[in-house]
């Protein structure tokens, strides 16, 4: 069996973006390449790079089918307008996932690449993340006993049922599934998402993953990615205007709240430091946008940064919500909402130890807006360890930004 | 579903012993009882009578079918003999379960009892055990979620894994399922014995489950119970023979010896007590007997007893086997093997804690032969809290045994 059987299974934020970027720069020529950034696992020690190549060539051969159009076409926006244009969906309809390069890399590593216009090379992101952690998982599970292989999927059961009797003593802690990407396999962020459904009606908000919405008639969730700004910013590096990287971040903003309004306003603020965005946000931004989301660096000192900005424009926090999407775990979700209760809204996209807790190491692994109609990307984030782009174009975005380097910079392992 | 599908359903010693009551006390006029010795729990507060009813009456209808006679024909002896002769199996071929009384009890447990001539009473005793635990069991899942009953067995597969972790780092220890009686449901006792035969082949010699012995290819395992020395012991409970408990005792381990030989010769100890069995058991029959089994009474203090009495009959007791089956969990297990190992040789016959650890409370229930031919039965067993009869009886017995009570006798919870 195939790892990806539909196009659809990836998170929903690559409709919500690809539309977009469809719709304003479906010409742009980028170049998405994969990394792993965990530190002392060479992949290709686990993944095969022959199955890797069948299971990315299965995914390429896949089309929409016209249930999962029409499913698209029913997902409505906070206005009950609908979410997709006829435009877009007939773009669907005829859309077909990119070529890929893939060769050994030196470090052990696979060389995994998607040059194509825009909207094609993105849809690739969630989907090759999935194959190479599910290749990945395949290699942990290879050599173990039928029994051996129930008692990991036993573990998975009773730590999701930790989870799930912890959660239930705290009310106020809602949350969705964002673990597409660094799944253990298909089945399990299924069991999973299909059990939270179940135990935590009232706290469990939905899935990013648009197959399972469809599938378990759950709300399909997500924000937006730090492609947007990274993309845009590098198209317009070209010299010409000084402020490239907030003309950048602006046309996010703007074109986001043009085409979803409301309902998915919440923005991602850490693509170039979030002291910079919130500096660069407009009071009107700041009023009308829902919340932002947290994506690196430490979580509180987040809220407390929020806070305080919502403050300083004379906006109530408490109106506001954060999404923190950032390495979570049970316990660092309770001291998230202990920290922000009162305060201001927190929820919480859930993934690598949501979909992917049955007992191994797990992976951190990406892929990543390379470039841009020629022109690199950048992406600095509130954690440097999570910097991407090469050390000099680092050091220009650091310095239009002012982007301020932590005496002690928290590293991720 | 009904919980007893099949007669062979049943501890593979109901047959071995039933072949020799058969043989020689077809018409002895017995009375078999249930007894729930779980502290603090009533068990009509859990289980329905109606159930109960249902269940039994459903075990009542059934009768052995042809590949269940055939199985059994095919057992051989150690001496390649057939196991069951051609009469014994013809017996069962017409055999039905006769007969139970079943009232509410005013201790809130059902008042449950199997009158009828001795081989056909005898096959209620693991029937009616399996059936009470599993109804005890659906009470406790019933409320459950689905998910919260996957759970359950999720931690049952868990703590299996456990313990076949250990187990592989002591080579030494074989042991048996002797679950049955007091397994959560079949099959969890099924997924056990499947686990345990596929992981730890070295280690697990069978189970004493003739239906799952027959479905898995494994062996049938057993030794003997209690009702043979206590029932023989009650028929000759008539003032003749003032040695009657010994008299009782030795045509046990005659009448056994001579059906079935080296190959079953494991010897139950503690009916009356062990030290009052040793010292009435023969040179010659210490020298033939492969071995005991140990079920009552601190285990080290018991393999200390049995490796002096062999030292003191001159035979080596490293030439001798223990089967321990009391109340065995996997610590008990190793600490019994690291005193053992070197001395005697040691098995086990692993019952509650291995077909019934998902983390709930366990019972425990014996179905315990009361009366034979009018007269009533005593234990005595190396712990007085396991003992049987009435308060006079139990005097009378321990005086012609001259059983020492302990000063700090140890008591079952």
């Amino acid at each position: 069996m195939p790892i990806i059987k539909r196009l659809t299974d990836v998170d929903m934020y690559k409709f919500t973006m690809e539309q977009i970027i469809w719709k304003n720069w479906s010409g742009v020529k980028t170049k998405f390449g994969f990394r792993n950034r965990t530190k002392g696992v060479r992949l290709l020690d686990y993944v095969d790079i022959g199955r890797l190549r069948e299971e990315l060539d299965h995914a390429q051969s896949l089309r929409f089918t016209q249930p999962e159009i029409d499913y698209l076409s029913t997902i409505k926006k906070a206005d009950d307008r609908k979410m997709f244009s006829p435009g877009y969906l007939d773009f669907l309809k005829g859309f077909q996932l990119p070529e890929y390069n893939l060769e050994k890399g030196s470090d052990g590593n696979p060389v995994l690449e998607f040059e194509a216009d825009w909207p094609y090379a993105s849809h690739w992101e969630t989907i090759a993340l999935s194959i190479v952690n599910e290749l990945y998982s395949e290699s942990l599970l290879n050599g173990l006993s039928k029994f051996e292989r129930e008692r990991v999927w036993a573990e998975m059961i009773t730590k999701l049922a930790d989870k799930i009797k912890i959660l239930k003593q705290y009310a106020d802690i809602i949350f969705s599934d964002f673990g597409t990407r660094r799944r253990f396999m298909m089945e399990a962020q299924r069991y999973v998402v299909m059990t939270m459904a179940e135990e935590l009606k009232e706290q469990f908000l939905g899935t990013s993953n648009v197959m399972m919405a469809m599938e378990f008639g759950l709300v399909p969730m997500g924000t937006s990615a730090h492609e947007l700004p990274m993309i845009l910013a590098a198209m317009l590096d070209d010299g010409t205007d000084e402020d490239w990287v907030n003309t950048a971040q602006q046309l996010v903003l703007d074109s986001w709240w043009k085409e979803y309004g409301y309902g998915l306003s919440i923005a991602l603020s850490d693509t170039f430091g979030t002291s910079w965005f919130f500096r660069n946000m407009t009071d009107e931004q700041a009023r009308n946008w829902k919340g932002t989301r947290h994506d690196s660096g430490y979580p509180l000192v987040y809220a407390n940064k929020a806070i305080k900005f919502y403050e300083r424009r004379g906006i109530d926090p408490k109106e506001k919500l954060i999404v923190f999407s950032d390495g979570l775990d049970i316990q660092t979700i309770i001291a998230i909402a202990n920290y922000c209760r009162g305060r201001i809204k927190h929820s919480y996209g859930w993934g690598t130890n949501l979909t992917n807790d049955l007992g191994f190491r797990t992976l951190s692994l990406v892929v990543k807006a390379l470039m841009a109609n020629g022109h690199s990307t950048v992406k600095l984030s509130d954690n440097l360890a999570k910097a991407l782009g090469s050390p000099e174009d680092i050091e220009r975005y650091m310095r239009a930004c002012r982007y301020r380097r932590k005496t002690k910079q928290y590293l991720r392992s």
